[in-house]
């Protein structure tokens, strides 16, 4: 057996993957010259680099390990599954026990008739199976036109051609292109583009940026609108609660489809089990990947509603998937994280526990003299970072240099946390305690006090104009 | 720990997974009404289902699982991974010593200066990384006009929206869309499409429709091609000896990047590591997945040579990226499979041993009424079937109707063989022994006498007019 254990010095390390590694979303010349920190254990909320730091893990992963790190549960059931069937395809009218047992489940948490599963590896492949499923159900129902889909600028939806282009981020269009029959309209970001208006105008506005698209485009031509629960990606920008009702109302008025993407929001992180139940969103299709194995194994997938696969279902061959669609261990594995979710009411300590005394300690940080905002939904929390509070003003200079300042603070303070331009973003397992909240705050209190004071120092604390 | 070994029969889990499955490239309904089989077990050739049929894969899972099922090892390196970390993202100047590992053994085995291995959880995605690499690499180059890609009708290249424009399969066109900026040329395939010209005239007529195609483009706008060596999906089409020289030949001409898709024919399938070994194709860029883990895991990548990995890695981030990019549970694994593949000299088998063994074998199969060719490269392996040898003539009536029935008989017969329209293919596990190819053929060879029966009994031994 290979050992994968460490035996090398981190130089060594560093150098072999700067050699051969090619990161994502990375500038591969600037992490060569730095060299990348080495991660080699997890144990709860906690990880271990190379170098023996102890790091709180502010982020889940990558909003993904909700159960926490090092559960031996899901080692033995990959194990055994491994065993047992490692692989088999789910094509030629072939099924396999793990990929039943996980759609039978999943079904049995999702709301309303979201009943279908349709298994992916990834968010990202998840969300291009939506793109051809909304686009063949239009197809089947004799309306071929209907083609295009409606998303938010500074949204997130994945990587690939589909998936990129259904989000809202700019760089990402710009490195290898955007695909035809995307349109975006403006996110609900209340604190930096609210101007004069209340919250609850301000959500309203921003969702009726929907019909106003949907009238543009024409709406016979709408397949669909896809949207995040909660932007992670974007921030964590959490809409004001008018906005989703009224999303949901103009979809209706149209009848165009509604695919919530719950790849982050999903499996606990809001306080319940699907961000669209704390929002009350009732979508046709559900995207769901990171929370559904905690992230012990890539899976995602679609849920659709009833009536979606009827339709799609009930015309022969949908010529789509993966080769790894319902992979046997990773399906094993995320039904055995369900599993200790709902045994250990890991969505009631979000709910009832995590999120309150998140809560309390998070919304103290917006006294701290760079915070704009502290915002927190179950356990995903931002602030913005800010020159001048009453102003809601940003930082002169490029857009996130502060960020990234503030998370270098945290790098060196033994906390994961994120920059996202210049806010700062969390989302630690669900499983995390008082008292490691507790650290993870003190640790995210000091850190901004050290920006705070670099920033003063060099003369940064300047507003951008206009 | 949550029991997955099935305990219900198994009328039960076809009711659940037609209640809740959406299988990929299946016709839903139609599975529905007709129940799936349900695999239960896997060990090295054969599967058994949940009946207690012992059925030997000739497909390894779907051209997967190269060192055959059950191999504890795996099942051993991912329950100690998970236990160690069983998640960690690449993203922030973080890396961990699983994607260390695996991206320089890649690097070691894969040919020339393809150095850089960017990972991705199938080949679907990477291949959609690959049209975002390429078109970055020509940005940077300062010639961002260089966009299109060229590849070839019946060629396969993954399920999401880039990875399934790049492909040449209608179908999946037709269900949600082709991405702008991907051309096709007509496929290497002699025996359907030769005509009168020798399969020599054919490969590099077919071989010059790059250059054709190119010149129509417009030479300043072809970012990349791309192909496998031996199409897999689209029927295991064996390309005439002068086919890849030629297309070498025309991509350095003009100087565009290759981009060999060895998503089946990597690590080891055509009895050396990488099929572009077997064909002399030298490649800027490899799409790996499948044999990487033998279908253990989910998880595929990009291999990139030095000049695109410096080009794009010099140039500031690279906007692009997967949550399990390098997933460390996938990486052990892939990296475990590596080592019993080197270990245990699983390609030596294949070249020495299993390749010449099925070729006797496999060949003497063309003199079967039924075939019209047989041809085999490596363990892929295909027959054409025909109602007459010496017109190389189709069936009268709907393509793949006979392929269709001759797939039933080898179900009926214990034998995995899949039909691709009138075309069977096999490509089994890499350490198949000889009187396991003994069992696989005599099952193949009984199916074809069944199937040749059954269609002369019906009358169907009709060719396809003109």
């Amino acid at each position: 057996m290979n050992m994968i254990t460490n035996h090398l010095p981190t130089a060594e390390l560093q150098k072999l993957d700067a050699a051969h590694h090619f990161h994502p979303f990375t500038d591969k010349a600037g992490l060569a010259a730095k060299g990348a920190r080495v991660i080699l254990r997890g144990e709860g909320v906690w990880l271990t680099d190379s170098e023996g730091h102890r790091i709180i893990d502010g982020m889940a992963g990558l909003w993904c390990v909700n159960i926490g790190y090092g559960r031996k549960e899901l080692a033995q059931v990959a194990a055994r599954q491994m065993d047992e069937l490692p692989y088999y395809n789910t094509f030629f009218q072939t099924t396999h026990v793990p990929a039943i047992a996980l759609a039978a489940k999943i079904a049995e948490l999702a709301p309303g008739d979201l009943n279908h599963v349709f298994f992916a590896s990834s968010g990202s492949e998840a969300n291009d199976t939506n793109i051809r499923l909304v686009r063949r159900y239009w197809d089947v129902k004799g309306m071929p036109w209907r083609k295009t889909i409606i998303a938010r600028w500074n949204g997130y939806h994945g990587s690939t051609m589909g998936g990129g282009s259904l989000g809202g981020m700019k760089p990402i269009h710009a490195h290898g292109g955007k695909i035809d029959g995307i349109e975006h309209i403006d996110q609900p970001y209340w604190w930096a583009e609210g101007g004069d208006m209340s919250e609850d105008e301000f959500g309203l506005a921003r969702a009726r940026q929907l019909e106003e698209k949907i009238l543009q485009v024409g709406p016979d031509n709408v397949a669909a609108f896809i949207g995040e629960p909660v932007q992670g990606a974007g921030g964590v920008i959490i809409p004001p609660r008018t906005y989703w009702p009224e999303i949901q109302r103009i979809c209706q008025k149209y009848g165009i489809l509604l695919i919530a993407d719950e790849v982050i929001t999903g499996f606990g992180r809001t306080g319940q089990w699907f961000g669209s139940q704390t929002f009350g969103i009732k979508p046709h299709i559900m995207t769901i990947a990171k929370g559904l194995s905690s992230g012990y194994q890539p899976i995602g997938g679609s849920i659709v509603c009833d009536e979606v696969a009827e339709v799609v279902g009930g015309a022969g061959e949908f010529f789509h998937g993966y080769t790894y669609s319902g992979h046997p261990v990773a399906a094993a594995v995320a039904l055995e994280n369900l599993r200790i979710m709902q045994d250990e009411k890991v969505v009631e300590h979000v709910r009832d526990v995590a999120h309150p005394y998140l809560k309390e300690r998070w919304d103290a940080l917006a006294e701290h003299p760079l915070v704009g905002e502290a915002k927190l939904v179950g356990l995903m929390g931002s602030i913005a970072l800010t020159p001048d509070k009453a102003k809601r003003a940003k930082f002169a200079g490029e857009e996130g240099t502060v960020g990234y300042r503030c998370r270098e603070r945290c790098f060196a303070n033994d906390l994961i946390m994120r920059a996202v331009g210049d806010r700062m973003i969390i989302a630690p397992p669900l499983v995390i305690t008082p008292s490691e909240i507790d650290i993870l705050v003190d640790r995210a209190k000091k850190s901004l006090d050290e920006c705070y004071a670099g920033l003063k120092k060099d003369g940064l604390l300047v507003a951008r104009e206009g």
